[in-house]
């Protein structure tokens, strides 16, 4: 999967963005797959799964994180993401019949999730690879394969890679709960919103970028499926801008880290439009007391008072698919105060694209 | 559970060390309960649970992460720590039959732990209350409550109850297992580490601490049963010292935030002396080379090369106890580290002793 750095003569982060703005069509490619997620789905219910497992790391896990509340709303099964040490290093020897894995790894190369699915098909679960590779060893080693359909990825930071894993475990979560049909037309929406969206975003954030180019340190806070995007947002932020982003729960930063915070430690807030914006306003509210300065997206933005700047998100018919687009300010401003500090996105410091460490 | 705050005449931090010192004497506090723990694990046993449930928040949801090691490793039952917001807020209808459920929450008020319990009871789990208060809403909603046996915690930044919380949940699994009396041994003996431990670790990181005055962030890596350490130890730097300290899994952090690395943004890396060893010692030294400071600690310390600073920890017997000791160095440079950047301990910025927060 390495190929060469990209040419010298393509601006810093040019490879990034390209790869941002390609999020809708990424997203259209994997509906042409929606046959094959329905099939999935049918076996999925035919062995009457009540648990479901979920191994990644880096974005894939951060992906992960929204397929436990996709699994949970729709089908309502229990969704977890699992731990690979236990299995993998401590060789802990858990009954998994009953169990469906999802595998989720870009390159299909991740070499302890390959190791995680072999074992737990060994031990009865049922296992399917998520991935953009058909010929890979997760692939290989899998019940079944599901493609991610993102076309290939050239940036080191993952980002239509993440949004489409998040979509392909919403349209999985939808065909175990009978309303697939629904869900592709929802993706298909949010595809429309995610490219009206983007010209605005990518000005407004390379206005914010300057602003924020002194930030060394940020919490990104938020709740339930928008969790996942707080994670990725930070994890962005980290491997792009050298801020030390660190994702809370919108509830954990009340107990302890708020004591961390002042003006100069920024707050990124994702309210979401569903019943924990009461909660994740609150967990604004004090960081604001606390004197952080504040940044607010989300679909529920416009419910959060006093921020200093605002990144409104436009609101999916289907309010689980919100953080496929609430991701993409993340995505933007990574690419834009990477600018702001005068550091090339597209070549993170000490970063590959595949990686192969345990 | 409010009580007046310290009194002026107590230097900084003087309650949150005498509750960090005050450790072994409560671990030998909880094991005079053991009986209660073998009765609850007898229940587990007899139901035929096969999923436990973990609830809590902040150093309550960190040891929440060592009890799905605890589960995993000692009776090999499947932990998660499950959504408090999946059940409370969205209202998703999971059967949890044949899970039992674990509320951890020090003051047994925390209103959405609560809550989850009542609605996991009514749905079909067994429900645990695992506090300090016998009284409490928590404990009045549960089927079955083992007492923490922590004593009253006066300090903000939790000590005793965290660990006492870990050696609960590795109790509880050790009857599960049917290995209790060998889990009470082990715990004693770390009740002896501990207090041999602490003199010198006061002393050595009241130096480390002046050297690290100057670090406003900082990543703790860790993995397995170490990772709730790295958890808890990022939290106490967070709610004490204003260091911006993000908890990473040691493969996470090659998997994008090691690009944020640079000489004044130190890495402590917690090393365990157990199969995980080499995934942790190749994070430390990604970390090395990308010119972070690296401070070493855990069990394993002494086979990771180029640290700038040791703090080498006991190994308990029984490895699954280490996290009982590895995190008292952290306790101890929160407690230390503080002092150093000015900042009295006992009277964290915003924090309150029981969040009654959403």
């Amino acid at each position: 999967m390495s190929r060469a750095a990209p040419q010298p003569e393509q601006p810093p982060g040019s490879v990034l963005l390209r790869e941002i703005r390609e999020q809708p069509e990424a997203l259209s490619r994997l509906l042409e797959s929606s046959g094959e997620y329905a099939a999935v789905a049918r076996m999925i219910r035919a062995r009457g799964i009540d648990l479901v497992r979920l191994v990644g790391h880096g974005s894939s896990d951060n992906a992960a994180s929204y397929g436990v509340y996709a699994f949970g709303l729709l089908p309502g099964l229990t969704a977890l993401r699992d731990s690979i040490s236990l299995s993998v290093y401590y060789g802990a020897d858990a009954d998994l019949r009953g169990s469906c894995v999802i595998g989720l790894s870009q390159s299909g190369q991740t070499p302890d999730v390959v190791e995680y699915v072999e074992r737990a098909r060994g031990r009865g679960a049922f296992t399917i690879a998520l991935t953009n590779e058909a010929d890979s060893p997760l692939a290989e080693t899998a019940d079944a394969v599901l493609p991610l359909a993102a076309g290939f990825e050239e940036a080191i930071a993952a980002t239509k890679t993440y949004t489409n894993q998040v979509a392909a475990l919403a349209l999985l979560a939808g065909y175990a709960a009978d309303r697939g049909d629904s869900l592709v037309d929802g993706i298909n929406e949010v595809t429309e919103l995610m490219a009206d969206f983007l010209p605005g975003v990518e000005r407004r954030l390379s206005e914010v970028a300057v602003a924020l180019a002194f930030v060394g340190r940020m919490f990104v806070i938020g709740r339930g499926p928008e969790f996942a995007t707080v994670r990725e947002i930070s994890l962005k932020l980290l491997e792009t801008c050298r801020v030390a982003a660190a994702p809370l729960t919108a509830t954990d930063l009340a107990h302890g880290p708020i004591a961390a915070l002042d003006g100069l430690f920024p707050v990124w807030t994702i309210a979401p439009d569903d019943p924990l914006l009461p909660a994740v306003r609150d967990a604004a509210a004090r960081a604001r007391a606390a004197g952080a300065t504040l940044l607010v997206s989300g679909t529920g933005a416009a419910s959060i008072p006093d921020g200093d700047y605002y990144i409104p998100v436009p609101k999916p018919s289907l309010s689980v698919l919100a953080p496929l687009v609430s991701v993409v300010p993340g995505q933007v401003l990574a690419w834009a105060l990477a600018q702001a500090k005068g550091l090339d996105p597209d070549r993170p410091h000490g970063l590959t694209k595949v990686t192969l460490a345990p």
